[in-house]
C-alpha cells in the first residue's frame, strides 16, 4: 500500500532518528519503506539544498529563499515522492510543505497566501495522508541542534540554526497553529523525553493508517 | 540619470558582444554603466545559473526549472539591479523576465499566466524601460552558438544549446509575438549583419532615451 507521511518541527527535535526507528517498523511489518528529506532528496534538490543552507549565503532575500525551496520542492516530489509512491512504496519524508509555512511564513513574516499559492505548484497538489509534528519548546530542541554541531566538531552551523531563539519559537506556534487547524491530517507528537518512548508515540499514530494485509 | 534597458533574443544572436558596444558608448557620454546578466549577475543567482545550465541536469522537471529562474532574479533585482537604479546607473542585463516567456513559455509550453504571475512575484515589479531584441532566425543564431562552442573547445554546450531547432524557432516566434503586444517598451533589432551595423542600430534605439545633460 502507498501512504505519504510527513515529518516536521523545529530543529534538533529528533525528526532524523525517529524517521529511522518508523522506517525499521515498518519494514519489519512487511512494508517497502522510502525514506527522504526536503530540501534534497534528489540530485538537483541536494544541490539547490547546498545553496539554502550555506552559511555565506546570508545575502539571500527572503523572496528568492521561498522560490528555491518551492524549486527543490517540485524537482523532489516528481523524481522522488511520486514514483515511490506509484510503486506501492510508504514514503517517511523529513519536513514538506508545511515546513515552508512555518519557516518563510510565521518564521521570515512573508505572505502565507503567496507561500499556500507556491506549495500548491511546487507539490503538484500532492498532501501527505499523515503530518507528525514533533514538538519540544524552541530552546530543547536548539540546545540538541548546538550539541549536535559541537560533538560532530561542525564548525559550519546551517543557517538557520544561527538564527535567534525567538525566530525558532514563532517556527514552533507557527507549527502548532498548522496543526490547530488541520487535525485530520496533522498528529502533534509530544517528542521530549527518550528515543524509544517518542518511537512507541509515532507508531501509535502510524499503525490505525496500515492496511491489515501487510501487517 | 537611471534607465533599466534588457537584451533579448535567441543563442547566437550577439547579445554578450552588443551589450559591451553599448555600454562603452554610453559610458564615452558620462553614463554611469553597469552590465548584469540572468541568470545570474551575483554570487547566489550564479550558483543558481550553475543548476540550470549543467548538461547532467537533464532531468531537471519544467515546474523546478521555473521556480529557479524566478529564484535567480528574485536575488539578482534585489542585490544588484535596484541598488545600481538607485545610484543613477544605466543597467545593461543579458535576458529578463522576457525570457521566461520565450523559453519556458513559448519553448516548454508551460503556461504564460503562471509565468507572468511568478515574474511579478520575482521582479519585485521592476519593468524594463526598453528591451532590445537582437532577431535573426534560429538556424543562424544556433549555427553561431555551435561554432563558438567548437572555437573555445567547448565540449560541454549548454543545456539550452542542445535542445532541437525547433525549439529555438518556437522561442523566436514567442519573442517576436511578446514585442508585438508591447511595441511601447520593445524594439526588434534586426541582428544579422556586422558587429558595427548592429550596434548602430542599437544606439538609434537608445538615443531617444538619454537625457540631455548627460550627452
Amino acid at each position: 500500500m502507498s501512504l505519504f507521511i510527513t515529518f516536521e518541527g523545529i530543529e534538533g527535535c529528533g525528526k532524523t532518528t525517529q524517521i529511522s526507528h518508523l522506517a525499521d517498523y515498518l519494514r519489519q511489518l512487511g512494508h517497502s519503506v522510502v525514506t527522504t528529506r526536503e530540501p534534497g532528496g534528489c540530485a538537483i534538490a541536494d544541490a539547490i539544498r547546498n545553496i539554502l543552507l550555506n552559511p555565506d549565503n546570508k545575502g539571500l532575500v527572503p523572496r528568492a529563499e521561498l522560490l528555491l525551496y518551492a524549486a527543490a520542492r517540485a524537482q523532489h516530489v516528481d523524481e522522488v515522492v511520486r514514483p515511490a509512491l506509484n510503486s506501492g512504496a510508504v514514503v517517511l519524508c523529513d519536513r514538506y510543505s508545511d515546513a515552508t509555512l512555518a519557516y518563510q511564513g510565521y518564521g521570515r513574516g512573508l505572505d502565507n497566501a503567496l507561500i499556500c499559492h507556491l506549495n500548491e505548484l511546487a507539490s503538484g497538489g500532492l498532501v501527505p495522508r499523515l503530518t507528525l509534528l514533533l514538538d519540544m519548546p524552541a530552546a530543547d530542541g536548539l540546545g540538541r541542534a548546538n550539541r549536535r554541531n559541537t560533538e560532530q566538531d561542525n564548525a559550519q552551523e546551517s543557517r538557520f540554526e544561527m538564527e535567534s531563539l525567538l525566530f525558532h519559537q514563532r517556527i514552533r506556534q507557527g507549527y502548532l497553529e498548522l496543526a490547530q487547524r488541520d487535525q485530520q491530517r496533522f498528529r502533534v507528537i509530544d517528542a521530549r523525553g527518550g528515543i524509544e518512548e517518542v518511537a512507541l508515540r509515532i507508531r501509535q499514530a502510524v499503525d490505525p493508517l496500515l492496511s491489515r494485509d501487510c501487517s
